[in-house]
């Protein structure tokens, strides 16, 4: 007995789930959870279902196949861990946390190396026995330095790119190369606050709520689909590196969350937005 | 066109999505929402499917009966306006809360009528052109008093009995008659502080939230079915009347959102404890 | 014995608790509760002291001038019932929060009249037994129609006039009349989604919390001091109506909680910013 | 230019402010955050004033025990670092966050060592260079255990001991050792679900919300005094399993959160309560 995920993702028609869910039956699979969500906008349809059971998955995708309209996109995935590269500068909170939950298994994830422009968090990295690579961006063009990032990541093969307070702008042609697969956490409830120095922002605006995003990076910064957002109340007394302190608890806690959401196989992209299927 | 809801509680077995969804295809009846779920212990599963289409309920309801296993509980529902009896003490804040959402159509309910056994707040019901009838518990029996309660609310045959902060315990024969039908505030976070006066047993105790629940009432008091829950953070400089009022906003949004949920037949009971399909 | 509030409001210097409390000491007041903070960059210093006991206005304030650094500003003033004026347009959910705390005391405050573009809310506010006056905006200028509205205002002297989703913008006249007197609810966790239509703002960008903001008004739009904000978690199944639907909850809970702060002159304006001692 | 801060814990009494903090300008003491309250039932007093400027403790505290009432509790402490021990039994992600807290320096804290019942948390706690001490229970009366844990402890000389999901009982004669020295985190919202596997007395009476409470350890098992409270939403789709799992984001937090007001030195004891100072 297997456990797999299979994801639907199609323009909306009659009859969908009855179709998908009686080739689950015909495949004596039984669905552990089902969830499904039609777009308000496009009459897009995106199904989460979990199965169990003993999979042909050649002929049961060629039964989907068959049923599916044009234009459908179906992945059926094995439930297991991923593997990711996480991308830091020197704040260590959020790796700390993902470091932490890979430790104990609360997340199931490989963590197969960091990679800072700082050799900061290095320590921190290998008290993990993790490899961390430094490439220090100074005296780099942004290609030249992300010619020797993407060196790295790609030797490693990961599901994922995290950009764990990885505090540098990254071109298109990075954006391109792990395209729907870099998660990136901005220190603000976006779209409050983009750009430099969230926390200053805010406090020089004298916000009572301050918050964090996690999101896909896509070529606009800090504008491609949000996976998960969280606030945290402040006062008149937070500076703002008061806020910045208390946000942290909150950046990880968000990061976190969307991580394992992504890593479930939770969530769907369509144009500048994210179906999350909790 | 019409919209109706499709109710499955139903023993689980394989392929029950796919034959009631078959069902559903095959009367030509399109799937809005679908949410199904099967509960840890008992395999027990339900699902809640809100349906678009012409509707022949006989024939529609006859098929799943033949497809669905022994033991099983279908209802299919019109969406639409449903009817409350509402009853009180002498607290406005739920009261008031409900009125002004039935006022604005934030709820979908028709308030049938509202029954005290003070007459604190018949000028307030009367505002909103709806009958408030004063039954006082002195000089009565806990039974005679009932007696008089049930004679008002049966004369409007109401879907639901709203307890407002009705300040009065009930006998197992007025539940009787109502049952699943009752819902009430209950204005601490339960399990915490049954019974009498939580906020005074709040601030006792020194916590440092306090909170609301809204279930279903059963013979056992402040035992039954919750159906949603929220806390306010309170700290050392709140006395027990400061808590009260703070939880005031907690009960009846609590208090609301457990009334939108159940109107919206997003509830189902299973033993003392409920699935809400949000 | 009376209870009065003394707010301070003072270039920061040196023993001023002292000072003021050895004021109130020698006055014989007793300090029910204080707080007091300095700001981060200009080094103001604001107190806010609850005192009792038998007041001699005149002396106690002289005795407080000589004490106080020169630029100071200091009140004092009776705790007790502040009049407003409020501005609405269409939507009830504010508006019928503040006539319901009103009318059961949760909110101490003497609604003086409600002023509409529409004569929507009449009937609803009539049912509480207060004034509302229709002041179309059709066919008149932007000028005109403020002329118009602030001579409503005018007539009964209110301390704050709130705008209770009142969709107009105003003049700098208009906020130069009421200044720091006008208390606004935005329907956005500012300052994301500044301007028309936040909502639709909102589910164009797939957020996932959505907010609201309570701000004096200045000429800025939706730039002002913010005085209280919060959040509603919403899905990718939120379409633009449901996060309308279900901010209003926080809307009101904001503008309320805001109007509760300022009305207990628990509020200090410095800058763009709030000093909010709760 | 040193910083201190001044605790007061006295029978309330007139002008206290005013003589304390007069005393504090005597000193040529600048005060840098000034909070104070007085308790609803008993009449007892609490200031805690941050201060700034040349101390000499001895006149300073001479001239207070001067003016306070009698029965009054005054200490002056630096800022700075506190040491802890901490206690643990299996699960990490207490002891994790407290460790990635300490390294990073968002709490300022030197953890002198690690004492387990089981030896499951000695390689995490290696990793960061702090002793481990596995002092099993098997085999051992639980007073011969404790007699080997507090050994341990007080070799170190901790300011507070921590029980980071410490899964044991304390006898009386333990907590006495340690008196208001001793934090626990359960997890649950006290005082709901007082004893042993709360999460599945949770699943048990189908909560909406589960929490964490930090709290002094008295003789009372999950009775001592509340320092700081929080909670998860859950749903009926939870298992005790998965309460457990989302719970632990609580239960970290919750722990940091109050140790960070215990080691701010904001914290007072009365009775059964706190005073939190934030």
């Amino acid at each position: 007995m297997e456990r797999k995920i299979l994801l639907t993702d199609c323009p909306d028609a009659k009859g969908l789930i009855a179709k998908i869910t009686n080739i689950c039956y015909k495949h004596q699979l039984n669905i552990i959870k089902n969830d499904e969500f039609v777009t308000h906008e496009q009459g897009r349809f995106f199904m989460r279902t979990v199965l169990e059971g003993r999979f042909n998955d050649e002929t049961f995708l060629e039964d989907l196949d068959d049923a599916l309209p044009e234009g459908s996109d179906r992945r059926l995935v094995p439930v297991g861990r991923k593997r990711l590269v996480i991308l830091v500068t020197k704040e260590s909170h959020c790796l700390g946390d993902i470091l932490m939950k890979s430790y104990s298994g609360a997340l199931d994830v490989d963590i197969a190396a960091v990679v800072g422009n700082y050799d900061t968090l290095a320590e921190l990295t290998g008290k993990f026995g993790i490899p961390f690579h430094t490439v220090s961006h100074e005296g780099l063009s942004r290609e030249a330095h992300e010619q020797q990032v993407r060196a790295i990541i790609d030797q490693y093969h990961p599901d994922y790119v995290v950009l764990a307070k990885y505090m540098r702008v990254l071109t298109p042609e990075f954006v391109a190369a792990y395209r729907r697969r870099i998660i990136n956490i901005h220190h603000s409830f976006l779209p409050a606050f983009i750009g430099a120095r969230p926390y200053q922002q805010a406090f020089d605006r004298g916000v009572k709520i301050i918050g964090a995003t996690a999101h896909f990076v896509t070529d606009d910064l800090d504008e491609g689909p949000i996976i998960e957002q969280d606030v945290i109340h402040v006062n008149h007394a937070f500076s703002a590196e008061d806020m910045a302190m208390a946000g942290r608890d909150g950046e990880r806690s968000v990061l976190s969350r969307a991580l394992a959401h992504v890593l479930d196989e939770r969530v769907f992209v369509y144009g500048n937005k994210t179906v999350v299927f909790k």
